[in-house]
């Protein structure tokens, strides 16, 4: 923090900014960009820490409270509790601790130009500019860890089923009828997609560090060097993408001509003012966003291969834990390493999506939980454990969730399973027309819950990547409004839960594909189709809750699921699963 | 249309536009301001007719192009299909026909200032301005119909719950939320609602023209002299408002030196045009919409008063029609004669609160039919009448729909009459927590349907007034998205239906209340409580569509109806009740 405030100085800044984003604003980030963590001392995923000279203070969320109050002891720096009365923003805080006229520093690179922007002018209000300074930890972080230098790998056509070059087509024509010439393309994921490659440089994502510049005449990639070997090389050349160092990027921009499509929300306030100040450009979403989402048929088929390999490595996984409990011996750490292990047995899996959330009783009820080791829970032959998990494969990324008996159950429990399992199956079974958003749908997942005074305070249900992000938009299933129609092609998934705080976590999460369903004389009509292949746990259902019409959906879908994993189960397992799928 | 051209001509005007609203912006216009109709001869309730040198058109939607093509038969006006493919915007018709510079007038007192302001942007980009004039019929209408001379009545506080002082106050913390000091209310609704009082110039809305100029020192009644008697006069004085000629808002408005708030998509373009250029109004919505919306106890026991008359009514009309249609005599329109003779027997009654909608078999199909002598069908003891009607009543506004079985009805008409049902009743049923809008909740109506590919094109529901308009904001059912809270004591209407081209049509309408459902660790609940009480046709339904708990919903709403009507009724009007909600 010494070094940071000498930084300051130098250029005459007040306060500095350091928020947990990279260059990317993604929901992952390289450890080479995690400045906040290290300068503050707190690991959590989300926080912005601001410095004065004589002063620093942490912002975070709920989630992150009792840690950050533990990890801040002794650092000088103060917690602010963001979204709780009385808190005051980062720009209200500011305007109370300096004088008029002070310039607040941020690193333009690691802040989204929307960000940027409204910070801006939160402090304008009050007498003070923001500046925008190169990243000021090149100098302080000794040892900084060093940007990844993994080469990006090439997914072969029959995983992705279109050629890069038929992506920009795609691309070109999106961003025209925006009325732009050209596409800066930020996000990581975009990148990927777009070129068909897949990367290792970021946790859970499959992505690589890069920027894509699409205009009508050229495609650029902007890459660190050392990331290229002949084969990428040779790769892009034929596809027709320029290869251009990481950093060019930014004088590119600043020179280029053309009005280029900007994504505010995704893109760095660096390369806003790189090209902010010649006003041409045209703010608008990614284009990407919305061709990404709807999966290609071999796109559709590679989810289906990766969803029967995580349906088998997760009937392992729960034919292993109902007895390994028995034990006393494991916890929600190493259970987690188990259901791993059982992915990486698959072939093509390439590590986890993301974090595993594994709550047993009263840690099912905090929503964002990740076991440490100082808190994680053994496990016993009783009550539930809600259990969160996704792998990356070659041919496409799941994300499920099951909350499994783990011996008895309370009769609240068996209750709170089966509405939420009724949501599950509502959402699941509906049918609906063209031109229908995830907002409107949203209600099938709750009602029943709702009618017992009950609610979750997630949204419903968001889009997978490919091989890609777990978190995908642009649809979503949400209480707020998204506007985001739901297409034939999308991935979406489907996961209502209850939390009753001390108590239990309750969530049951399929991810689904959507269809078209009928063509009639009132239009089109889509539907859901399971892509998730596992057994829902029945030793939680009040039987008697369900309808005839939700015991069809579930029978159905368990001998589907019966079908689809038992050729590649042993014997015992077979057995097991057979049990696990029974008819009731 | 000659004496209108040579209006044009000493006003230099290429063109005059002659829209179907009056200054206030209402659903319904007095025939003072049915100037489009009578310069064009047709008498729908939506169009535009657009007049130039030496053409005219009319711009009319899809419910209106037969009308429309016969009634403008050697008009010489052309018919424009409204949102029709290859149909110009009037903008882009004028863009063609007119040489650019050319002056475009209209009357800027009965275009609303959200109108007018697109209108002058899309003549602009083609070269061509916006005139607004003074109204050329005071000159060109020889027998023009006389402005409405009734003096409004003063509602009791036994019906309204609320002195006009108290609204008024709340009014004034309502627009000084929004950064206002002053509010100018030209919606006719809302001048009735805060002023307590009711009117009779216009058809099916209780409400009388006038403008409302409210600001923290005064409150302001701008009305013609004629209409204010002496009860009136004192009634106003004894609630602090003040009385001014209706034609004075224009000058008072202009010298105003306050930051009034100006609600552009219901305030003529006039008044914009008379505050406009002195850049203090604050442009926003009407806060009167959001309050009004929300009923008291009083008017919530108004409400059910007038049910109870509207239901009594109903249930004679429904027992006498299903005779009635044996003798082959009665029409689509004879039966409404009929129905609104009913409905004048009932204390309190004030008129019909829309313009009936019956019809049979084929016709129910067209969702915004109105019969007329030419079209209207004879009813015979066969198929399935649709009929939507409501009523004015002192203590409440009714709106039901019922679609009433005549005779022999079709396999295919009972799954349909049975699929609407299924979605009354699970709108019926929700329980929904505080925050939830009318989006949210549209697609419990349609789900049914949805599953057998079949949709209808509008709203799922929409507010009722207290004796007042029938339809009210601010918050709606729709696909749409409508932002607007449900809240309690909000009324709202369930009106599915299935309409099947040259078949029939099927509508089944329950006016609801919002109301308080539990308060728990999750947050607030509300549910709805239907208002309508009324039979639902029980021999159209397929009994085993419905689930044991439809049922219970449809039994225990019978119960409810047989219970409130049958004091009322005669001994075989019960019995016949008693039939009509006996136990499926």
């Amino acid at each position: 923090m010494a070094a940071l405030r000498t930084f300051m100085k130098h250029d005459a800044l007040a306060a500095f900014i350091v928020p947990s984003t990279d260059p990317h604003s993604g929901e992952y980030v390289p450890e080479y960009w995690e400045t906040r963590k290290w300068i503050s001392g707190f690991t959590g995923s989300a926080g912005t820490v601001v410095i004065t000279h004589d002063q620093a203070g942490l912002w975070t969320d709920s989630r992150y409270f009792i840690q950050a109050d533990q990890q801040l002891k002794g650092s000088g720096i103060v917690l602010f509790k963001d979204r709780m009365p009385g808190t005051p923003s980062i720009a209200e805080w500011l305007g109370e601790v300096l004088p008029e006229g002070s310039s607040v520093g941020i690193d333009g690179w690691v802040n989204a130009t929307a960000v940027a922007l409204t910070l801006k002018e939160n402090l304008a209000v009050r007498g003070m500019q923001l500046v925008a300074t190169e990243d000021p930890f090149t100098q302080i972080w000794p040892d900084r860890p060093v940007l990844p230098s993994a080469c990006p790998f090439i997914l072969p056509i029959s995983l992705t089923g279109e050629p890069c070059k038929d992506k920009i087509k795609r691309i070109r024509q999106a961003y025209q009828e925006r009325g732009a010439e050209g596409l800066l393309v930020s996000a990581l994921d975009e990148v990927a997609w777009t070129l068909n490659l897949r990367g290792c440089d970021v946790h859970c994502n499959p992505v690589f560090v890069s920027y894509l510049f699409i205009t009508n005449a050229d495609t650029t990639l902007y890459i660190y060097k050392e990331k290229v070997n002949d084969e990428l090389r040779n790769y892009l050349f034929e596809e027709g993408v320029l290869i251009k160092d990481y950093s060019a990027i930014y004088e590119d921009i600043a020179s280029c001509p053309l009005h280029c499509l900007f994504v505010p929300d995704m893109t760095n306030y660096a390369l806003y003012q790189a090209a902010g100040h010649v006003a041409r450009l045209v703010r608008d979403t990614s284009p990407i966003v919305f061709l990404k989402a709807v999966k290609n048929d071999t796109e559709l088929m590679g989810f289906e291969n990766a969803m029967r390999k995580d349906g088998i490595a997760m009937v392992k996984f729960l034919r292993w834990i109902k007895e390994a409990v028995n034990s006393g011996q494991e916890t929600e750490i190493s259970i987690d390493r188990q259901l791993q292990q059982f992915r990486a047995q698959q072939e093509g899996f390439k590590g986890i999506s993301f974090d595993t959330i594994a709550g047993y009783q009263e840690h099912g009820a905090i929503v964002h939980y990740e076991a440490t080791q100082e808190t994680a829970a053994t496990l016993h032959p009783e009550g539930l454990l809600l259990l969160d998990s996704g792998g990356q494969y070659l041919d496409g990324t799941t994300d499920i969730t099951r909350t499994i008996v783990l011996g008895a159950v309370s009769e609240e429990q068996k209750t709170d399973y089966t509405l939420v399992l009724k949501g599950v199956i509502a959402l699941s079974k509906i049918v609906f027309p063209k031109g229908t958003c995830g907002t409107q749908l949203d209600v099938l997942a709750r009602q029943f819950m709702w009618e017992k005074g009950i609610n979750y305070g997630h949204g419903t249900g968001h889009g997978v990547g490919h091989f890609l992000n777990v978190h995908e938009g642009p649809h979503q299933f949400r209480m707020n409004y998204v506007p985001a129609q739901l297409l034939p092609g999308m991935t979406v998934t489907n996961e209502p839960g209850i939390y009753k705080e001390g108590k239990y976590g309750i969530r049951i999460e399929n991810t689904m594909k959507i269809v078209r369903h009928a063509q009639t004389e009132f239009g089109e009509f889509y539907r859901f189709v399971p892509l998730t292949i596992c057994p829902i746990d029945l030793e939680a259902i009040c039987v008697e809750m369900l309808t005839a019409e939700e015991r069809d959906w579930l029978n159905d879908y368990h001998r589907h699921v019966y079908e689809i994993l038992s050729p590649y189960l042993e014997e015992e397992e077979k057995k097991w699963l057979e049990k696990a799928t029974q008819k009731i």
